[in-house]
C-alpha cells in the first residue's frame, strides 16, 4: 500500500557503516525516532510508545515496537525481525525494554552503543535495570557523522520538500495584501502547498508549516503566527517549511510592507547582500564558519555589528524537537569542513533594535565542485505594495 | 507585546509544589521544553538551543537560555533572572551547561533533581562533567503528578484548542465529498480553523494539524495524509488537532463513505456504543482502567475481541515528541484514580481485519462530580453520502 521511503541497499549501507565502528558482541541501539528511522527506514514517531532499532555487529538488525506500528513498519522498513509489545503489557517503556532485553540476550549481545544525544536519561537508567551487566556507551557523535552526508535518495526528499516550500512562498507573495491577517495568509499558503504535494508527490508523507512575524515581533523568531494584519512600514518575515518523510526544508523570506523607514530600508539592503555573500562561501572543504564570517563582515561594515546568531544548520531528518547535528552548525567557531552531500540552510541575520531580526533563508546543497541553491523562490528586495 | 500565557500566581504555585519535594541546598532542574515551560510559563521549543528552568529550594527561580530567546522569555515568563549564552560561545549544549554550572555554584546548590524522562542521556552525562560533585536524581514522577491535574488557566487553553478542533470537524463534514483528495480536505479544515482562531483567540499561539486515513490504511493510525480520493465503501478516520500554547486537543471521528459492507457497518455500530460507554465511566475516583474496560467489553460482546490498544491518554502540554504522562494512560492495568482537573482523550478502538482501526475520540474533563465532554462536534454514525 505505502511505498518504502528508502531502498534496501540504502538501509544496508547505513547499517554497515554503523557496524564498522562496533566490536564483536556489540550492538548499536537507536532508541530515538531519528536514530531508529535512520537505521530501519521506518519513520515511527513514538507518541509515548518506543520504537527501537538494534544493529548487532554480527547479526541481522531487529526492531522493538508496539503492535500498533507493525503494519506501518512492515510497509516502510527493511527490517523484518520485529519484537512486539502491546498496550496491555504495562507502561510502554518498560514493556519495550523487556522485549529489548530478551532480544539482546538471545543474540549474546554483551555491550551496547546508543544514540544518547536523543534518548532520555530515564530510558537509559531503566535499560540498565533491565540489562544489569551490559555497559552503555554514547555513539551519538559517530551517528551524527554518518547523518551529515545525505545520500542521493535523501537529497531527493530534500529537493521535494524545497519544491513544496517554493509553492508556499509563491502563494504568499501572490496573495498577500496590507491588512490581511497573518494567520489567514499562512493557512492559504499551506493549502497551496498541500494541493501541490498531493498532485506531485502523492506517495510522500508530508508535514507543512507556514508562519510569519512582522516588525518587532521578528525579534522573537520562534514565536508563532497570530491574527495580526500586515501593517505598512514593517519588515515581514515568512517561514515556509515542508517535511518530506521528515526531511525538513525551510525557505524564509523578508518582505517589505509598503514604504519602509530609512533604518529598515538600510538593513534590508545589507541583509540581501549578506545572504548572497554567505551562499557564495558554500563549497566542499570550506569551513562551516565561512558563510557566517562572510555575512557577519557585511553586517559589521554597514554598522549593524557582529551577528550574535549562527548562519544556518545542517538539514536532513530534523525538527524543532530532535535531530539537530551541532557538527553542521554554520557558526564562527566551527571549522569542520563542509562536505559534498551536506544540505545546509544559509540564513544570516542579526538583531537590529527598533527594526527586527528578519532574514532570507535558502537550502543549499554542497556538491562535488561547489554548491547548488535548491530553492527557486525569488530573493532580493521583495515587497508587498500598499 | 505578547501576553503571558499564565498569571504570576499560577507559576508561583507550580514552583512552590516543586519546592515542597526538595531538601535544603537542592534545586529542580527542568531541561526539557515541557518541564521548563511548566515551571517558567515560557514555551520555548529548543531547536537545538537548550532553555533550562531551575527552581532552587531556597532561592528564586532562574533560567538559562540563548540570547535569541530573551525577548520572548521576557514577554512570556515570570522568571526574571536569565543567564544567557550566545551562538558564538560554542556548541549550544556546552554553552548552556557552563551558564548552568555557574548559576548553581553562585547559589550554593549541592544536589539536583531533574526531569530525566524528557532530558537526553548525553545532556546529563555532560552536566556531570560540568558539575562533578553534584548528585543527580530523577524527579520525573513527581513532576508528572503535578502536571496531571490542570489548573483553571490550563483548562481554558484545553477548551480553546477543542473549540478550534470542532471548527475543523465541522468544515470537514460540511465540505467533503466522495472523490475529494484527503490532503485537500485536510488543508481546507486547517484554513477554517486558522480563520476561526485568528478571530476568536488572536493572542494565543496555535498549531493546527488535520489528517486522515481511510480503509485499511487506518490500520496505520500514525501514518500521514496523502492525496488519496475519498472512496465509497470505506470507513474514513479524521484526526483534527489544535494546540493552544501547546495544550493539545484531538477530536477524531469515524465517517462512513457511502454504503458500507456489512462487517464495516457492524464495527461502526459497536464503535459508537463503546465510545459512549467509555465516556460514561469517566468520574473522579474511578480507576484509569474503567473507560478502557467498559469499551473492551462491548468489543468482545460483538465478536471483535479484546482491544489490544489503550483507550486514551492524559492531555495538557503534550505532543507526539514529548510530554506524555504514562500515569494518565487509560489502559487495562492502570488502576490509578482519575482526579478532578484531569483532561483525557477517550478513544476506544480495536483492529478489525479487512475493515480497519477507526475511532471516535473526545476530550473529557474530569469534574468534581463527574465529567464534561469538551467537544461539541457531532458523534454517532457520521456519513458522507455518495
Amino acid at each position: 500500500m505505502t511505498v518504502s521511503p528508502f531502498s534496501a541497499q540504502e538501509i544496508e549501507r547505513r547499517q554497515a557503516r554503523v557496524r564498522d565502528h562496533l566490536d564483536d558482541g556489540q550492538a548499536f541501539i537507536a532508541f530515538s525516532f531519528t536514530g531508529s528511522y535512520y537505521l530501519s527506514g521506518a519513520p515511527i514517531v513514538h507518541w509515548g510508545r518506543p520504537t527501537i532499532t538494534v544493529v548487532p555487529k554480527s547479526d541481522t538488525a531487529f526492531m522493538v515496537t508496539s503492535a500498533m506500528e507493525k503494519p506501518r513498519i512492515k510497509s516502510l522498513s527493511h527490517v523484518n525481525d520485529l519484537l512486539l509489545y502491546q498496550d496491555s503489557n504495562g507502561p510502554s517503556l518498560s514493556a519495550a525494554l523487556d522485549c529489548l532485553a530478551s532480544g539482546l540476550s538471545d543474540r549474546g549481545i554483551k555491550d551496547v552503543v546508543v544514540d544518547g544525544g536523543m534518548t532520555p536519561f530515564a530510558t537509559i537508567e531503566l535499560f540498565r535495570k533491565h540489562c544489569r551487566n551490559i555497559p552503555v556507551h554514547d555513539g551519538t557523535s559517530h551517528l551524527n557523522q554518518l547523518r551529515l552526508i545525505l545520500s542521493d535518495e535523501e537529497i531527493a526528499y530534500a529537493r521535494a520538500a524545497v519544491a513544496i516550500s517554493d509553492i508556499g512562498v509563491e502563494s504568499f507573495l501572490d496573495k498577500a495584501r496590507i491588512g490581511d491577517a497573518e494567520s489567514t495568509l499562512a493557512a492559504r499558503s499551506s493549502q497551496a502547498m498541500a494541493d501541490f504535494a498531493a498532485d506531485q508527490y502523492p506517495d510522500i508523507e508530508m508535514h507543512l508549516r507556514c508562519y510569519s512575524q512582522q516588525g518587532l515581533r521578528t525579534l522573537e523568531p520562534h514565536s508563532g503566527t497570530g491574527g495580526q494584519p500586515l501593517t505598512e512600514g514593517h519588515l515581514l518575515q515568512i517561514v515556509i517549511e515542508a517535511s518530506a518523510w521528515h526531511y525538513l526544508s525551510a525557505v524564509e523570506r523578508t518582505i517589505a510592507l509598503g514604504e519602509l523607514p530609512a533604518r529598515h530600508d538600510a538593513y534590508f539592503n545589507t541583509l540581501v547582500e549578506a545572504h548572497e555573500a554567505a551562499i557564495a562561501e558554500v563549497a566542499p572543504g570550506a569551513p562551516c564558519s565561512a558563510p557566517h564570517n562572510a555575512a557577519s563582515a557585511i553586517f559589521v561594515r554597514d554598522g549593524f555589528g557582529e551577528s550574535p546568531v549562527g548562519t544556518g544548520l545542517q538539514r536532513g531528518v530534523v525538527s524543532e524537537w530532535e535531530g539537530r547535528i551541532p557538527e553542521g552548525d554554520l557558526r564562527s567557531y566551527n571549522d569542520e569542513p563542509l562536505k559534498s552531500g551536506m544540505v545546509v540552510t544559509v540564513e544570516p541575520f542579526t538583531y537590529v533594535e527598533g527594526v527586527g531580526a528578519t532574514r532570507h533563508c535558502d537550502m543549499v546543497l554542497v556538491t562535488e565542485n561547489g554548491s547548488e541553491r535548491l530553492s527557486k523562490s525569488p530573493v532580493g528586495r521583495l515587497a508587498i505594495s500598499s
